[in-house]
């Protein structure tokens, strides 16, 4: 391998900056350099050329030239994937292209409650815009600030909307894709209702840019809800977490709109390490969950709803104490206090982390079996499990043992991984329920998903992106 | 062509029966009839064979000899399709799998509100099924009785129930595939989020067989709703109706559970035809709505909710009359009425029939402008315009002029269907929302569609049936 970041041929670098102007092809490692990093560090990579195309037609041009040179191509939009899909490898033989220049919102649709947007909007812009319009675009995940939708599509992200309003892939009608070769498919269909042929569009979302780039999108729009209550519940079990949730959908339905588990430890992390975060229930209870109810007609209506389930709940003696939000204040704050979990397990030391899920009638049984398998691997290490029980997704953390060795414990990622994920698959889980492949799961997924499965989606890739151009070394 | 059934080598023939055994081997062609022409008479095709495998090892064994001796195999479930995807070819090359006898509800499982059901079960025996269970199957069309889900999974089919809950892809989680080599793909996941690898699934949903042969299917269950309304209402326009379905979608979101358009004309057909339907509205008006909406709470619930959103459209002038269904025998008499429709049309003589799909937004336009292109072709043409307007799929079709002539009107099926389809291509739309392409729009496709997306599934094709022995002739 080169130490040299210059592997790609001088002129073939002077060809494709031709294509966006020398302003908006980098070639300086220290502007390269946020585009080849991801944000925690995790993963670096090499390359000599970063792309920012300002157009459709710059990125089929940009196709065009790599697939005629064989150039690898990494797509990236807001580099905040977490398993390296974005990240060019180390070889330095790929080129980054960057998205976030196409991030014009081309169109929003009230009547038909559609919006069309490019690769490189940012997810927030892309909920205040529909909220500008009286419509609510749902998806809604920790670094929406900063992530751009063609990654959260690419991805297929997941978040805190998925148990109503479902994955980014449910929210997707069609897409604008440039294939290898620079042609463009234009699927930005606005149809909930379309049998012309095979479903394409579920191809490109979720395929982490090794099928093609997408470039943009229509996306669904719903009704902005009136009243949005929010309630945090004590529970003795996770099986007692799980009656509540079938009695929750019972009674509220799609109303339903959020269903967070957390276990006691993270929930004392947080409040042991968190800056000015309120603790939500007087007494202390081995699990919690944090619900809301989403009305469409008013608060007053979706109040009732809170509480005739949490009453039915106590009465049922599944649920132990629980508290609605008085205000909108205070809801916001049982939300602060879900989001800042992950960032409260740090102080605690290193951690291994399970991006799991199972069925939902197994999540107890699940942590049971999880637990024993943990401390089989690392005798003392602290299970630090929160998540969307409603989607049976659960982050199943794990934290080094109290007063133990970091770097130690850290060597046990992979034993842990294997250990985690084997009692996953025996409950017919997945070892990736939001945050996708990459290259952190690319080699596990490979030897342990079924055979017949890998090689289906080989012949995917092999159809789609003969070349094998599209950024390779990612999930398959 | 052999005008003999017997194109097949009898030695081959033998090899197949004997895998399931002589009286699950249909050779006799009165035994044949019924699995080679579609119900309508629409259809009819030639074959020699007919299996009917009682496992999927069965089918497994079928399709190795099919790939091995090259032999076209058309799968069949429930022999309801409406677009000649299940009913085998007139060169008598092909033979039917009929996938009937894999009628086994393998597990209900209410705490992930999932069933697995084998492809032969007949939807509304599933329906029944999560019914007994406590929970709601909502894929619902007219063919219930009859169609089986593995043929609703391979047409991906649509119906009542996609407002709120989807179409048969949303509906399902995870599929068994037999491949075209006899190689079985489990993916029968219950997971709500799993993010390891391109969508394999979405791929044999809504494939018409062409891939390979769905077997069996985990699919969604929700709650029971507790309360369900159903109103009729007179509008004096199209737009009017878009507005009252923007108001309701705004005052119930979810719990919209229909959302159905009728003309005057397909209502006053079925007054005038139809054995005991009652009138719903006194007055007659232009268009007509039918409202459903449920309520997971209770029957009261939903008829504020359902009375809120009439007198609203009233107050703003958008519905000109409204009547809510004051029992459950009324709202299924509202039903009837509207399921009627269809069958009213034939006594008004021969109709070309259109199943499409627009933007919401575009309907009223839709409308206007189709009706200039029917006439354009055809003088005095009735336009019957029924459909699911919440999704935007229009049944948009044609009646004869009155005191025409059947056959001369018939002749016009290509140039008709071409006008029709023209406008909604200028609308983006679809030209199969919901049906499917078979052998019916399987030329009309190839020929309108983006190239690039007919060549995208060409790959596919040749990715998953290289030999192209899955149904060969149909969508692709």
């Amino acid at each position: 391998m080169n130490d040299q970041p210059f592997d790609l041929d001088p002129a073939l670098i002077d060809r494709f900056a031709a294509i966006v102007g020398d302003k908006y092809a980098l070639r300086d490692q220290a502007d390269i350099a946020p585009y080849i990093t991801e944000r925690r560090g995790l993963w670096h990579g090499r390359t000599s050329l970063v792309l920012r195309p300002g157009s459709v037609e710059e990125v089929s041009r940009i196709m065009r030239l790599a697939t005629e040179t064989g150039t690898p191509v990494v797509p990236q939009s807001g580099n905040t994937g977490l398993v390296g899909a974005q990240v060019p490898d180390k070889s330095g033989h790929d080129i980054v292209l960057s998205l976030s220049r196409l991030n014009r919102i081309r169109e929003i649709d009230v009547l038909s409650n559609t919006i069309t947007v490019e690769a490189g909007v940012i997810l927030q812009t892309l909920q205040e815009a529909a909220d500008a319009a009286g419509r609510l675009f749902p998806l809604s995940l920790a670094a929406q600030g900063s992530c751009q939708i063609g990654g959260n599509l690419s991805s297929n992200a997941g978040g805190t909307g998925v148990l109503a309003y479902g994955n980014a892939r449910e929210l997707c009608l069609g897409v604008e894709v440039v294939l290898p070769t620079g042609e463009v498919f234009d699927d930005l269909r606005k149809l909930k209702k379309d049998n012309t042929g095979y479903d394409l569009k579920n191809l490109f979302v979720g395929a982490e840019g090794t099928l093609g780039v997408i470039t943009a999108a229509v996306l669904k729009l719903f009704p902005k809800p009136k009243g949005r209550e929010v309630a945090f519940a004590g529970l003795s079990s996770a099986q007692a977490a799980l009656s509540l949730f079938t009695l929750a959908m019972d009674r509220a339905g799609a109303a339903l709109t959020a269903f967070e588990l957390i276990a006691k430890r993270p929930y004392d992390f947080t409040l042991k390490h968190a800056q000015g975060v309120t603790r939500p229930l007087a007494d202390d209870w081995p699990w919690y969950v944090l619900m809301q109810i989403s009305s469409g007609r008013s608060e007053e209506d979706g109040r009732a709803l809170i509480e005739e389930i949490l009453s039915a709940g106590l009465e049922q003696g599944v649920v132990g104490d629980a508290v609605v939000a008085s205000s909108l204040a205070q809801g916001d704050a049982f939300w602060n206090f879900r989001e800042t979990l992950p960032e409260c397990q740090k102080p605690e030391g290193a951690s291994i982390k399970h991006d799991i899920s199972v069925p939902i009638a197994a999540i107890p049984d699940f942590i049971e079996k999880a637990a024993t398998a943990v401390v089989s691997v690392s005798p003392g290490a602290r299970v630090v499990c929160f998540g969307h029980m409603g989607d049976g997704n659960l982050h199943y953390n794990i934290s080094r043992p109290e007063g133990g060795d970091d770097e130690a414990f850290l060597g046990l990622y992979r034993p842990m991984n294997n250990a985690v994920h084997d009692v996953v698959r025996s409950f017919h889980g997945s070892i990736s329920a939001e945050h996708g492949i990459g290259q952190l799961k690319r080699d596990e997924l490979i030897a342990t998903a079924p055979p017949m499965a890998i090689d289906l989606m080989r012949r995917v890739k092999a159809a789609f992106d003969p070349a094998g151009i599209m950024n390779p070394g990612k999930v398959i």
